[in-house]
């Protein structure tokens, strides 16, 4: 239990200004690690799972890097004016014990304990792994809150049918979403898409499904504020997932990642487009693609634990 | 052979939705290796030298790790609105057999296989190796196309006379091409210039020759699309060899390079850059200072690659 | 076609002394790469999978580091006394074409292109990827020559039964290869084996199956050469088939692999416990582990390389 | 001594046309070592100091890693218009004698050196070091220079009262320094503030003691230029010091710190921040908080060194 | 609570064939983290604490280095042929909360955690963390269990009388220890001392007060089988100590350390030092030293947490 | 000047037990920077030249890696029982001004230097750079001293003819220096030969010359005692030159070097190997192929300054 501004609180960071940030074990912004939701409004949820990756692996990694990144993490949120951890209880839950070599137990692993999560009414933070990890936990998350509204922040639109015969890979998470009724593209968005791709007609099919494309060239052309009411208004209200693969950002921002785009969202943007969505009615979260083995200096987890810092503030406002 | 959206191709990109892309051995764009110039129009050449470089070395694995992170290319490029191998036929050459220590022989390798590919018909792209490699190729290709406009991209003029009394180094580059005739200065730019300089004199006198000097400053002023326009303008029509240094852009974008420069392009600029010269009349191209020990996570690696296929997408539309 | 000791062969290392070895593209000891099996003996197979590992992977990497590592090799193994490359005709494959995302895709592709190596008469040399890539080559090659002799070079003794319910990982692959028939305990050895166990029973389980083990104490109480006569005594004649897992080495020498473990062989010990199974009648090799994002230096890889070489000079010398 | 375009001057950079920057020993510049204070105008000072540091630590190996970063300098800065080194005889003293386990006896090693060099009416240049050691130096150029004008360009305020009881800590210096009397908050402004804060009134209670804030979000909305107007008048005339800890910048162009704090300065930004302080009248600079164990491809000391170049450079503009 | 060979244990590692060892939040060896001492019998306790480091710092990462590393290791020793964990009840208390920025304050908070911990008769495993940490561990051990016997593995000595004026820094530890009565030198040994040294004395100073110095020069000639008679002939009954610094090891098998010294022990001379004192009476323990900074492949930390399994084995024997 | 217990001399290291060791700017063993060779007896000189490297390159940072990595030795060397800095004064004389694309001017301005020391009767310490730096420096040391005997400790001979056509490389300097006459081969020996060949014939065709060639395997075989024997009978009394190769110690102990040969010596077989040595009558010494930039956690050039500290403790006794 930590004393904290929040007062004594079951859930809340150790002060950083009376014990040092380095003391371990590391859980995200050194909040307590609980097992036990009785009580939690919100969970980091680790789900370290590399098997749908196509080119560099090492995402397995990525919740104990960004939980040790988080550790610089401090109690007030200045943009969005809000002290997340006073309003709600958020809470560690660890990591999620994947099967490395098989995306289908992992699936059905993943399925478990989100599909619990869920049902006790605790909205997840889920920290990944690779992004074929959001596929299971928008199915639960839609099991329970019905067709959602999606936000999916990403260099690439993950909508391939698939790769080498495979249906499940992390580049045919959406498409498979789609597929599953899992999200309804007339409230849904793909956003900071750029490089080079498969074929002239990726973006027009995926429009021609219902999805809006806002590609990296239409946000710099734009600016990030004007996007931000595109896609609020595009979203409308009803429950909203946000699935943001950390390539959304340049490689100069975010090296630790498996398929590096160059030409992305600078920190700055990616941090002003998530706090341009506070209006928004979240069930759902997840940050994916860090790679620790080809992070340095720790900037892409860094990175990565500030912009989940940002979703559990877009959660709080909503409950304030 | 490989099979793709340009049907039975002999040179054409393995396909990366069937074979994953970390399957080598690696060329560039996992495209065909040959030495066969027979129904090439345009070859990936590796110049893999720094024996011309005056601070870090390196560059000598740059080809190889272009290679390696070239592998992430797809087929269509949406900005250029082109799909390059559908129209060219690119090959890679694999590198020129260099002498590491020899600068003077090192030049007649290059003269030697150049020549045989311009006389070829064969458009270069040339992959350093450090930026004294351009002055053998800039002397083949003008043999062919007579004096030839330069757009040089880097942080730095190169227009030095002499470094430890030497005439030939990465540094003295393009005052020799100046001197032996083989570029035009009243149609030559140099794009990027930053940093602090030898005399207060450097531009001032690289410009009393002639040449064109758009410094980063002027850049961050004016906007990539207007200094697009001056280059357009300035270069005018006839025979174009581009030269990009990667070190014209920032550091947090490529470390991997033997001269850091603070305060450069970022890589949306790079990009838009060259997105910008759309109409000119190409005829080579290189981009050189890639050192690999100095890069990480490969991000300097990765930019260089698609600043390669953004070439080739410029000569492909040229061809269209 | 390159010009060397061994005159005007086919399948012949580029000569270091006339070109540098950096120059690309890379392929296993400058040899030709050649999908063409005509008149190949020895064929060196990239199998770039970790889908199998259950701790740190990136060994698909594996291959592409072990060739640029292997430039450095020249044409005389004075330990064996042999020019390996002027006996036989060795070429680079390139890389099975895996499926990262599926371990059982993954053996049938394995299967379809070893297989017909195999049948062609050529030799395997595989490079891994994890050592779940093993099982299928040892399939293909027991189909030809029977239940072959395994010599299991490694830190762990990869027996297994499964891990979090899977059947097929790298820590399962010979129990399976056992269960299958591919290979004959009483003429196969595990070498090398050290560390904490999961059990007290897991080396005596082992042997009761008929298999040596001699742990890295007995080769350090023993010595290499006893430990040398003990296995070619124990494999005697037929077929046999080689297997080195990196982690074989102590991480000081192997820093790039995935389940590294202390107390293990340097790597002059590793050299000469190759050097002396030179009798045996060698079927079929593979090395696996070399995971590269966890290298540095290269020195894994540099070794691979080098444990390779010793493989090859091991199948010249039989044929001489 | 060496012949420049400033003559024959006994401080002067070593000429990188004549002898390769990378001779060593390095010291910053290319500038003479000197301990001898006779005729020298401003001192670069190494204080390799991190006990103060609360997250990771390294500064105390970055006054070497800034000497290396700084041999890619040359003499003449076309942004400010001056050749610095032609006006200021400036030498580097070497590094402060610090105590690595007690920051009162570091203190006490400071302020000697430092109130030599002060008396001595010589400029210093700090290079710490952790942002702990601007406090010893502030009070003796106070001491000199009366209560100072403080341009403090961080992330971080750098007002916490306390670490884990201590009073004096890297995240602690300002407020000792108000506490103190040496700097005059009505003249002094915090820049580039940004992050996570402890509490919501971190910033408001510094604005109450006098200090104009400007934060990250504010410069990108108003503008560099216009930031500039507003810290010189603020700053206005007399003595000021400026204090630019390098985490600033953003984690993509400096990740060698210690604390790094997402959606920073650019490079560029950086730069002309401090070129827009032309007339202020400058008594005293640090450079703080490069950590080179976190740093990669020394961009984190190469952009250290350049901003310290501007620093020199605004000296001898006001010399001028 | 984890099911494992030892049935339903409260404390006991996680199964890694039932769930992947990269699941996080890590602790060592996949052990509880507990704060409750009720029922444990040995407990890891990181002390993440450099401030008394005088070269390279990083060593307040140790212990979460350690617990990352810590998750290969396995339930059986053959070498002792023991199962710790069926033995002991062991937990992962977390870290100390020192005080980066003072020694003495840091060794006030650690006599207060380690003294509860002996008061309730739990024998501490304690993570460094510098070698300054083991004065008041040392303190608190002796105060219950009487003046100690020490066997201290290290290339240096540790008797330094002060640094820069100070009476603790790592390099004082055991001078200090020795004048406030905690280890009996009669009953104590210096282990792996090598490298040059502050004077000709040293070594003989030290025999002087009593204790045995044991160099690494000696270790090779006699070996280390011999080597652990005569500690363990030395050391005789009573209450034992084992303080390991890990640049005992050679930097080979032990970069990340601050002060490497060359020739030290291989992996497996050190692992055979331990396993040599199996019968002693042991009441604490402590591994220091170990840098992540400079760390790689994470050989440094894999080698610590095996180290670390060694004390607990021995401590496992001994309660048999 | 630096008080120790030489007294007040003017050539000692400053005392690492009153200023910290890393405090700047870094001399080799924190002795003073001379280009005054008044009263020195003894000089390291950097040669930061790699353009003579067939693979990897980076030595030209080398000796200021080395100097950083030498501000860890101390003043007794126990094994040869010797304080040289009391003997002998020994300065830091800087690097050499190289001229890093010609190989041919480069051999001119080390003939100048060295040349000059030579004639000043100091005994140089050369620092490389690589192994091509010998050959000048040899020749000025021979001009002095006639024809020399050479101990060459090495992976490589470096007997080649020629690389690319290239006379002068660092693989053809011991035959070069052979044809000029610069040494003797009936007193000179390489030692520490492995690895695989250019031909059958090279060691053989080194051997007929006259020089003693002593493998690794003969190293191991016999002993490092007995080839010290072996080495002082070849060599017996006269001049004597020693060249080191950091590549003769394993890829283990020296990851950083450019052509990594696995198999190698341990660090302390190489320490035993140059203390073995200490009757000859030493007239000059060099270190080469540190390449820092593949080196990490700087042991490569941790471990080069401790034999440079073997070489002065050679000079010392000879002369004590």
């Amino acid at each position: 239990m930590s004393k904290g501004s929040g007062g004594l609180r079951k859930f809340y960071p150790a002060d950083s200004l009376v014990s040092p940030r380095f003391t371990g074990p590391y859980t995200f912004a050194r909040l307590p690690h609980s097992r036990d939701l009785e009580g939690v409004d919100t969970l980091f949820i680790g789900i370290p799972f590399d098997g749908g990756v196509v080119f560099r692996p090492g995402t397995r990694f990525g919740p104990a890097a960004v939980r040790q990144a988080s550790l610089l993490l401090r109690l007030y949120n200045p943009y969005l004016k809000v002290k997340p951890f006073d309003i709600l209880n958020v809470a560690d839950f660890g990591d999620i014990s994947v099967v490395p070599s098989s995306i289908e137990s992992t699936y059905q692993k993943i399925s478990e304990t989100v599909g619990t999560v869920i049902d006790s009414g605790v909205t997840p933070l889920v920290c990944g792994g690779d992004h074929s990890i959001s596929l299971p936990v928008l199915k639960e998350v839609s099991r329970r809150h019905g067709r959602l509204a999606l936000i999916h922040i990403d260099a690439h639109l993950d909508m391939v049918d698939q790769h080498f015969s495979q249906k499940y890979t992390h580049g045919t998470v959406f498409r498979r979403a789609y597929e599953e009724g899992l999200i309804d593209p007339s409230r849904s968005v793909h956003v900071g898409i750029r490089g080079s791709l498969f074929s002239e007609d990726e973006i027009s099919e995926t429009e021609s499904l219902g999805f809006d494309v806002i590609t990296m060239d239409s946000i710099e052309k734009r600016g990030i504020e004007t996007v931000c009411g595109e896609i609020r208004r595009k979203v409308g209200e009803g429950a909203t997932y946000l699935s943001f693969d950390i390539d959304a950002c340049d490689p100069a921002y975010a090296p630790g990642t498996g398929t590096p785009e160059v030409g992305g969202l600078t920190s700055r943007e990616a941090l002003k487009l998530l706090r341009g969505l506070a209006s928004l009615e979240f069930v759902g979260f997840d940050l994916v693609e860090v790679s620790p083995p080809y992070d340095y200096g720790e900037i892409t987890a860094v990175l990565a634990a500030n912009l989940i810092y940002e979703f559990i503030s877009l959660l709080a406002l909503s409950k304030k």
